[in-house]
């Protein structure tokens, strides 16, 4: 089926292969007037480009965004706004000895279960490369967001055994640092760990954490279009994602009802909660508590010791595989991550925009 | 937004509020043919429903569930399934004083701050009672997945501290004991946490677990559509659930590839995966090992201990909560888990009948 | 698939068979705080009864709506609007011998291609009564719409060769008539040539006009949800109509560029077109003149005198229809061809609430 | 809204502006396993070319289309078919003069009222160029049909008074003469009347008509997916459409139901039609025999005789609008139709893969 489009005003339509021709998103359903240019969508790709540090592949992937349509005088014209990213540093040879099996952990088997093919260079259509056209898009997204007050703020939260210390958190070090840790002692630690793993021919896993600060009371809708419910999608949708929390998330199972509410209080004439175990959403909707949500990221599959997997002639073998892999998914899906949150709630923003009469009436001047 | 409506091809749309006539569904897009009856729909609402043990609340709900249309001669016709459960046993009076503050840990607050007021009679639409809609419709969708060898189980994994034990499941045992658990044992330690619980006027959380079997390979599209994508989204709609895994869930962070990867390997002629660390899903497509997914529930908002809170004229104010509530969420949401679990797979299962050539040649003869 | 839901924001899905328990619909999106009950559905449902006049079936059908979801204290709640009405006056008896063969003009063997099998009373869910839901929907957008000034207003054009003439036209008389003809004359010619028609057990074809007044520039969006389209799949989703015209529709064809361009001209400091060739829209987007459409209907296909036809055992046979047929479907059509109108117009008013970041700045308050 | 898409299954989004850098379409859901390559694309694409005949516009647009995903080892691989036709005979200039006032005929107001500015080069998104996204996809459409032994074939029927005449109908005129007409003799006629419109620098209109033959019975869903419906969107979305026909449309208004019904009658074993007034679709359902369907056609409401209208300023002015324009539009959207046609009919066959158990059992092998 049509997979590729999220969103309902605020919707999105991605495609491209690892090793194809290009990459890229048509977001349709931006609203007219948004001040956008190539710098907005450069600064999300710069931060998901490999190539940067120790820690990632040694690729060599410029990725810049060439916006090809919706843009007039600067704005946004109410119209599709198209992106493409052309793949240039893509070797097809490194890949034709995976064509004829089946790595674990990857989606080879599934593709070719499901279409009786597939495009085996570089994982096609289930590359980390396909969050391209995400991230262009969450940069809109997100954009629109800041113009109402809303900012994303998403960040490595652990590596492997290594958690930050939010006593230490400093938003800059989230940029600076090649783990996206917020905590620089933490990310010292965590490089530790993945030269470690990357000695030992292996892998790591982690955790991401997006906060989402200035969300009126009010987005998102009852029963399927839960706010909680299309973030855990949006998230989840993520290649490596295996779980995802809201508020106090998983811990919520082991409390009491006493410990787990959160009371609402008066501050400065503002209804507020006393605390936010909730994570900004109740009933499905935000409750103008910052929304923090949290997504556990697999370890890289594609590890250089040997593994046993069979072939499409339905052999056991034993395969090592080559290439450039990064040692850990994380850091680079942090911003993937931001951006799909950052889709979610622009959407929201839109859809709530005729929720009620009275919304209607400012607009339609009754 | 239109809210309320869940699926692409097998499509449900529900209705109702707590306190009103009725509560119903509407199930478009079952393929004719399926042989329904409402004995199917009540077996399934059966297991929702209240008033059955000491654990849940005494309140008397009959929930018969009238199908009104798509059936004839005992099959569906291929056009929509509506089905209304009506309310009988509903005491507005009861909800009287919460009409006019904002209780802990409901969505209160959040409708009033969307819609500009709310159905305040027993939650209204944000009542657990709107799961009925899903329940009806997830009996049809697991009907039609029986028909194709897909089986689903869900079953309470956890309250408060109490978990089973898989050595003592026992399947029989999720429809006998009050707690849906599989292991009567942990039941046993699990109803006296509760009626602790009870005693101390608070409530309790818990963990679902649903595991799918059958499932051919190849169910589920890339990028957006992921099958982990559409069950977190699904479970998640769920009024409670605060955190969603697939397969081994948070602890794939904490793990390395080495261990985390699931070998293929050839068993009977066919390909297996010697482990299932990832519940069955590989790149967002079924890869024919059991789906397993696991949904984590907050204990129940309403509780008779004093609480703190504002009310619509923006004081702070101290509550107590009354009326009938049960002290935990979780039994009563098994069979939502399951239903909303079936729901995305069956419309998985359509989806993948246009997937490729091959399949539609089949069909159209050529 | 899912073919009984219409809309983006405001969405209805419809349900029920001509013969079955009953039909209903779910409005969903309806924004909140709209005052609604059930008088204004049933004036709308009325407009549609048979057994009011000579020229329609003597069935006696009460077709009341029963609200079970969706409205409190007098007001839509954001939440979907259930509606019913039971099936109280079927015979399926009359219906057993068409069980066994197909009735030239009917959707009989279609369904049959189609689903293998068909509910044949009374035509099933492709009967007349299957817009039921239609128009208990099109009353809850027409009621919105007249909030902001907006008003629709549809009649039979002509009924066979009788035209209705516009300098005659009298709004009451639409309702009056049972022709639903604006102009008294024509509907007492109209009334003859139909009585001609049943005394030859025949039938007769005819046009319904909607013009839509007061919509503000601007609704509608480019390219495929123009608002010219929508209204074609609207009108033409209705069973009988085979053709839509917009503005002055197929006359165009003949037209040269310098008389069916409409000038543009200041009036009162507004601009307004000089004339409406175009209806209404341009560019699939409102104009502010009144948008005007056309729907061509067919002769009832069910008439009694003996047709050739096969049955489901592949024989050629000749039949005569029996049973309560009207003469002419364009009468009882017209309310569905406004309530079909006012669904498209309250989407797309809702729609365009988010299509520039001004309107979005007076809801958020930037 | 998002409103650049088309299509549930195989699913269509379009984007791109006159005057930008490029246009393109992503077709997502084709079903893996198609073939495919640009000489498809480029066949279709060829015959919406301008600069080829004396009746349209000397501007020379190369319009070739790359391939940018989706398609390995010469097929479809399930994921999204993105193509992209850069712009490159556009002169900005020629339109400034046009950014301050609203042509007549045009969407330059309805644009400016909706988005309150609008990218005023060439129309923008309104451009008839905006139908190379649709040419595109509907060449893969219409590839995938043919797979199915589905063939459409669209043409000019008319232009101004002249007609085609049937009994002289030649395919391949179709793609000879520059009117599109399968009638020479007639083509050479409305050649002559189009050089009589410009001499008068006036324009004219048209009908297309489109037959789509070798379609299986039952295609199309009950309600509002209805092909009739679907068709009628697909089509009035084409910017110049002003009515459209199924069957005998129109007429079908004057005939009596013993005239307009098709009898049914076994041919050869088969149920057939033994006339098609209905234009292949009963109930919205398609019966097997030829669909039909006809497109009527504004002339091109750029004409180069003065006309009056009013500026951003709100005065009223006398403008002549300069530059190239086709002095009629409707050889060139032949195969805009023909495509749009494709598309309904391909997501229809898609979409009718899971419409009973018995194609399920098919493929899943029960």
């Amino acid at each position: 089926m049509a997979g590729s489009s999220f969103g309902t005003i605020f919707r999105i339509t991605t495609w491209g292969e690892s090793h194809g021709a290009a990459l890229g998103v048509v977001v349709d359903g931006c609203p007219a007037g948004l001040f956008l240019n190539s710098s907005d969508i450069q600064a999300y790709l710069d931060r998901r480009k490999p190539g940067q540090t120790k820690i990632s592949t040694p690729r060599k992937e410029a990725d810049e965004a060439e916006i090809l349509s919706g843009i007039f005088e600067g704005k946004t014209t109410g119209t599709p706004v198209a992106m493409l990213v052309r793949n240039t540093s893509q070797h097809s040879a490194d890949y034709s000895e995976i064509a004829n099996y089946y790595r674990p952990g990857h989606a080879d088997y599934t593709f070719d279960a499901k279409y009786g093919f597939r495009d085996y260079r570089g994982g096609g259509r289930s590359s980390g490369r396909e969050t391209i056209g995400r991230v262009a898009a969450g940069a809109v997204a997100a954009k629109l967001l800041r113009e109402f007050g809303i900012e994303l703020t998403a960040y490595t939260k652990s590596i492997g055994p290594v958690n930050i210390d939010m006593t230490k958190f400093e938003k800059q070090a989230i940029l600076d640092t090649p783990t996206c840790m917020p905590d620089r002692e933490a990310s010292v630690l965590a490089e530790a760990y993945l030269a470690d793993c990357m000695k030992n021919y292996d892998s790591a896993g982690g955790v991401i954490e997006c906060v989402i600060g200035g969300v009126p009371a009010g987005l998102g809708d009852p029963v399927f279009e839960k706010l909680s419910a299309n973030l855990s999608r949006a998230v989840m949708s993520i290649g490596a994602v295996k779980a995802v929390e809201i508020g106090d998330g998983i811990n919520v199972a082991l409390r009491h009802g006493s410990d787990n509410n959160d009371s609402f209080r008066m501050e400065n004439g503002q209804i507020t909660k006393a605390s936010n175990h909730a994570g900004g959403i109740l009933g499905g909707i935000s409750d103008g508590s910052s929304i923090i949500l949290r997504a556990y990221i697999k370890p890289t599959p594609s590890i250089f010791s040997p593994q046993e997997t069979v072939n499409r002639q339905g052999e056991n073998i034993e395969i090592s595989i080559k290439g450039r892999h990064d040692p850990i998914i994380v850091p680079r899906a942090v911003v993937v991550v931001e951006s799909m949150a950052a889709l979610v709630l622009a959407d929201a923003l839109l859809l709530n925009a005729s929720a009620k009469m009275d919304h209607l009436k400012r607009i339609y001047g009754r």
